[in-house]
């Protein structure tokens, strides 16, 4: 289980800042195969993905992480199950609102993104 | 996509009504290669997870979710991802603490819960 959380804790700490850096720069984590559900709304495949997270409504964004609580998927195939929860700030808001992501990671010549959805908790 | 949604309300609609009436019911829904980690804590097999969850130090909780987001596992299996997010209350108190969920459902002879991942959100 420490490697398990240890490829967790180095996938969150990549995630987070490219997120809030450049949103853009999360394309290669993700495969054409990927899903995410980004507050309800369903998308399929890493270019779709990309151009939703791009086109969120904010300019400036920074999450912290809360917990990262990550399990071994199903046995057979090298993945990771990976439950984050967080607290984000956008733009000018000094009020941060909380979130909830879960990602399936699965080896391929490294970890991509198979599953992601996140939630906003509306507090 | 609609029958995962389905499946997914079917289970969190059995779940969290049997949690809140007695925990001891969720027993035939884990199996000894189960895991749950409940706030940091990790547990396998679902013998510890039921000792786990019915030692839990309150005498009554109801859960009220608010969001339920699935999606397919990886291909090749039947197995479903789900996010929840909601509220619970315990015993006495009156204010609700905000709580995430992550639940990987497999299907063998019925879904069972193969990776279980709870956290409260201290808002």
């Amino acid at each position: 289980m420490a490697e398990i959380a240890a490829i967790a804790k180095q996938f969150v700490e990549f995630y987070y800042p490219a997120f809030d850096r450049d949103r853009r720069e999360l394309t290669h984590i993700y495969r054409d195969m990927s899903m995410m559900t980004w507050e309800g709304v369903q998308i399929q495949g890493a270019a779709g993905i990309i151009e939703k997270l791009a086109s969120l409504p904010f300019k400036r964004v920074q999450h912290k992480t809360t917990t990262v609580d990550a399990q071994p998927s199903l046995p057979g195939v090298k993945a990771i199950i990976v439950m984050v929860t967080g607290q984000l700030l956008v733009d000018e808001e000094t009020k941060p609102q909380q979130f909830s992501q879960t990602f399936h990671l699965v080896e391929d010549k490294g970890y991509f993104v198979y599953n992601d959805i996140f939630r906003l908790n509306y507090a």
